[in-house]
């Protein structure tokens, strides 16, 4: 069944290219399109198109359906196009000529897109409170750990001083960087698009204001030409906004693999969240965080996927819209997924030991050597003019100062000023 | 059943995470795993690692599995971490001790390596007769229409007379330029990875040589490094060449739709190959045409998700790699189905009386005009002012040329040079 | 001269490989280099590290070059690595041990940091600037032209009626999401790096608190390891944010180069605008729009090379940070001038006489005999069908309604409501 | 001066926009821009649309300027659009009439078409040269430290033993992938476009195969429109061969920063190519191999840039084509500059004492101990039980085995074997 037919035999083999998976992936959206289908509806009976007992009938054969769908009872079958049409196709069945009503002064393009749009906004707060959560783990982790110095390096080669206490807190600060692209997307999609119908609004007095305030958007797209550009134009902000976030945990889980290498040997894990080999019976394999930072790259790539999809096609509708939506859904549920997953491995990382007075640990303090110069008087580019002669010379020798104190260095981290700076 | 197994107790979330869907997506690689894990055991056996009569048992075990594949009941069932574990697992279970020695002097890298080439090798080829399909539809559909003129753009311009038989043919010869992508994909996965092991090879005296002759390589990665950094390397240059053909059909597909549309009015199509509106009526789309374009920018999209998944990582093997595969097969298939999809589309063009004398196609021969000048005499440069001082001045009148007649031009198609020139 | 060399000869190839462009560069960031410069002695007189008459030395030192850079007269000649080793240099010639001061207690690397992002706060307020200024040009072309009808498509069909008037302000509106992602892009460099030293902070009991304020920063990047990852994550935020921006132009872009063709025909450019062809004299092409989209796209690319370059690597400063600099750079100045001049040319559009009798456009109205139909009591679907027939019997005929009136539609187009969204 | 001069004024400000940074990029083209022409020319009087006096006229001044462009004193001055325009201007100053007739039977599309075309090839084989000679110079760096061990990693673990004959060839092979690549896009630009003139031919009888031979293509692009597609596809196909190679480049780079760090300490190199710090004295950091790095991501990116820029653009030249030059003339310069620093860098690579009995190390060998197991007659699976309880007991004792001999392993590298894989 579908909303458009016109009693003409569609060719078998293209009916199943242009129909694609979109019945599989219509499940993640149909929820939404209930809850857009009864603000439809009850606007329609507010301008009086239906009247009270007709909306009553459309509510509850739309509450099933969403009862259906909380219990996962909701199959979208092979008759059907997509959700849509599974949706109009039930109210018909159930109550005629009323059911025929509810797809009045809308269209399926501005259908879609409030329901993704109801999704989308779910969805970004969902990974928002996610992040606030291994934002908040991280602190505790910086907190647990701040005494434990780590070596900080430049070019990969040893450098200065650092500290577990600021590598965990510096993760959870850059984390609030991802949220403000996080909230710059949620203004993005928390704009009310229904009523734009094809994208171009509608002859009907229909009442935008009214929907708005029902499905609890903040404000609407008054545009009903850039309402209906906000396909496509959403889903770019949304996967920046996600990548944003994924290249940050994609960073930590590097910076996890390089720690757990023997060369380093920074940090271990319980063996139960390592994996082995098939011909190697010694390893304890990352891939946990292989496949954080796998799957996080995955999802930095969908901005490029929307992008290459839209790019250069000129205003109005186009079909290829329709392919966006896959990806998305993925890309928010794995995101999610690695959000969880990161959150339950890292609380359960184990310092090691680490030996500075290693040779290869010599070097670190010569910059504190520098201040300590600085202090007594001489010139910083001689002070280190000084030492540097010390370390050609092999006369250098290694002093650990205690002496990093300033807002955000190792003796302060601001653990607290960073918590508040979280927007909520 | 893991293969790397060692009586720890795995963290569930962390398992389930780990495996992903490589259950679901193994299907399509299981058939080669089984062509080379047959290679690889008459390997084991010809250096004397295994008897002929344990040979014999792994063939028979394997050729059952291969049955199970081909006739769709092989099935990866969830106590196995992929198709690896499952196949030695089976024949473990019928063989014993026999079936413990398959994976003798090879590691589950180089087992998804080999399998992965022969699969990438075979459905290459397969890309390549479809395009060649295509190529020759293209041929003809130029061949039947090469009278029919088309006007020409530039800058979306009305520029100079083009035809029908140059629109078509053009895209076939460009497919060409493609198939040369293509076969430099095909020689890279035509080089046989099996015998690198985990990256560095093995301490038995494996015999290469034969397994590259059993499987139909060209040659082998003589390097285990370089055998083992083909992944991911492969999975780029693949992605390129399907991506560069994915373009060229995206463009087609743009000409299409924007020729489709009534404000060009060049071509049509049957109703069964359109689509309707759920609001209007008289709408007859071309999302067969729009969806060829998107999933084509889908696959372009693809060799920038590989890039990110691999890039800046150091050699040896990552876990990220495992997470290439999906959208690798996914962009086969959706390939393989885009280029059936066109082929069989474009044979149902109808090409739209173009009426030449409306005002808009006016200047289409300014051109030919300036050259009629230029033939009695006048220097080119002279004659563009001339033309375009009558243009200027409204004086202007058309006059289509029949002269069209160098290589490759309007009237002078060379549709036989291009077929020869197809790479096969 | 550099500010680490030490007394060893650097292969004179290598020197030229990594300098690079570096100088020619560091002019764009100069005047910020200089800024922070003046802040850092500051606060080192503030915490005693030098004296108020040695900070008088330096101030002096730096207020002249400032004054070199705003009056253009300032060159980093090829003694000198970067604008860095250049100041410093200069400052050591005048002042001698003072100059030699001026790098206590920060590295290059939080030099430069503090120094991109205050050029970046500058230019991103820019950028806003500029488009608020189109904001308000898009707002006007749609109050002057609302009476304008154009026809509406969906996969490039002839749809249902638009206008000039919902044309220009859909793109107003598009623009306050882009807003979103610059005022998040702000929000991002509006945190004070400076004292992050080489990624680590430093032993001197340096007061950052006090440079936030002096440099006027929102906040401060508290975590020194963070504020130094802020270098690469700033850049990756901010292609995001111009790239969003980038992208509505070009498809602004799109739709002009669209509307021009001959085939559409709805808008046209006073000659002065249009571009010539080298053979056809009758060309008056839009390559100012086309070079708009043009840009726009390079500018959507940027991203990727961000991401490209910065992707996979574990934390700490890597010198392949320095390439960013240069792209960053002119995508400002492009933006900045696409901005301009599309801004200029816009305002001098000419609205083309379109004729809705033609037959191309006689569906164009179908919805509107729908709903006229629904209001006249038949239900949604049963009206689809009736008016489908006549559209296949060939008995419909059009009927422009002015009954497009409910929020944001043609025939209240809500510019007021608009004009307030842009957040300020 | 414009070859489309109209004698109407263009805006100053469009103008300046529309030209761009063209007269400088275009100095990179110029030399190509005149065989060209040249070749044009003698087309032009084989087919007598000039006579043989002007041809040497017109042959004379060609040759001038071409003397000009290799001495260095050719320089396109403000007054011109592009190096076009310019060399036109010299020949009508010098020859008048003779010089207006150098346009005929072309366009400013198929001139710099084919100008880019020369360009294109030449450049792809410098940089294939250039990647001959760096894979000489790793083959024999492999044959000189071929006895050198190296710890192998997977998973960024230590895993089985490697060696530095096995990781110099291991790049050196995987040079040959990439030069597949460069072959299909030096195929994909050795098709003469001349002659498609704006992209649909020409009324004029040229003679595209005589220019074809006189220009050294080793074929034509028959069809007109396809020679006019070519413009941005030849791009994207060059980019894409150059994205390979620099991948490789970029991912060796990889290796050579994280072997310098002092956690592996594999190798080092003279100081003279090392970097220091601004503010740590001690630091000999590895700039050069990180820029190589950066330098090859961004000529990576390169093929996002030019496929943003052309993707979704229907068929016929647009402006925007114009914009993909710079970025490809300077990804060449790019990728010849560090070919040739890395090899120049490479060669004096120092390879430093690796302690194997470290006990990070300790494991290295447990796949070796599993197969002298397996030679004695265990299985494997039960082999690898074995070994992997003796490491979780503490009692396993590392073995190093020669018996690495299997092609392409530590003791049997095949060099000459992959020596002759180069595709000359």
């Amino acid at each position: 069944m579908k909303l458009w037919d016109k009693g003409i035999d569609i060719d078998k083999t293209i009916e199943a290219f242009t129909v694609g998976n979109d019945r599989e992936i219509d499940i993640y959206i149909a929820k939404y399109d209930i809850l857009a289908s009864i603000a439809h509806a009850k606007m329609l009976e507010k301008i009086e198109i239906i009247s009270s007992e007709e909306l009553q009938q459309l509510l509850e054969g739309l509450e099933v359906l969403l009862a259906q769908i909380n219990d996962g009872t909701f199959v979208i079958d092979s008759h059907f196009e997509d959700v849509h049409s599974k949706i109009e196709y039930e109210l018909i069945q159930k109550y005629g000529d009323v059911g025929k009503k509810i797809h009045t002064a809308r269209s399926r393009n501005d259908q879609v897109l409030v329901a993704l749009h109801l999704f989308y906004k779910d969805n970004l707060n969902s990974i928002k409170n996610k992040t606030h959560t291994l934002f908040d783990t991280l602190l505790q982790l910086a907190d647990a750990y701040k005494e434990a110095l780590l070596p900080g390096y430049t070019h990969l080669q040893v450098a200065m001083p650092s500290s577990f206490g600021l590598w965990f807190s510096a993760y959870a600060e850059l984390l609030i960087d991802d949220v403000y692209l996080l909230d710059a997307a949620l203004k993005t999609v928390d704009q009310n698009p229904l009523g734009s119908a094809a994208g171009y609004g509608s002859s009907f007095p229909i009442d935008r204001n009214f929907t708005t305030e029902v499905l609890g958007f903040h404000t609407l797209k008054y545009n009903v030409v850039a309402a209906q550009m906000s396909r496509g134009k959403s889903e770019r902000t949304v996967a920046m906004a996600l990548g944003s976030l994924a290249n940050t945990l994609a960073r930590f889980a590097m910076d996890v693999c390089l720690y757990m290498s023997q060369n380093f040997d920074f940090i271990a894990f319980p063996d139960a969240l390592t994996t082995g080999s098939s011909i190697m019976p010694h390893k304890k394999n990352p891939d946990v965080f292989e496949l954080i930072r796998g799957k996080c790259n995955k999802i930095q790539a969908l901005y490029t996927e929307v992008l290459l999809i839209t790019n250069n096609l000129p205003s109005g509708y186009h079909r290829d819209f329709q392919l966006l939506k896959e990806h998305m859904i993925t890309a928010f549920e794995d995101l999610k997924n690695v959000l969880e997953i990161l959150n339950h491995s890292i609380k359960q990382v184990q310092l090691k030991e680490i030996d500075f007075t290693d040779e290869k640990y010599k070097y670190l303090t010569t910059v504190d050597s520098i201040n300590n110069l600085v202090m007594n008087g001489v010139s910083f580019r001689e002070a280190y003019k000084k030492i540097g002669k010390q370390v050609e010379d092999g006369t250098y020798s290694s002093e650990i100062s205690k002496k990093h104190s300033h807002i955000g260095s190792i003796h302060n981290l601001c653990l607290k000023k960073i918590k508040v700076k979280f927007p909520v």
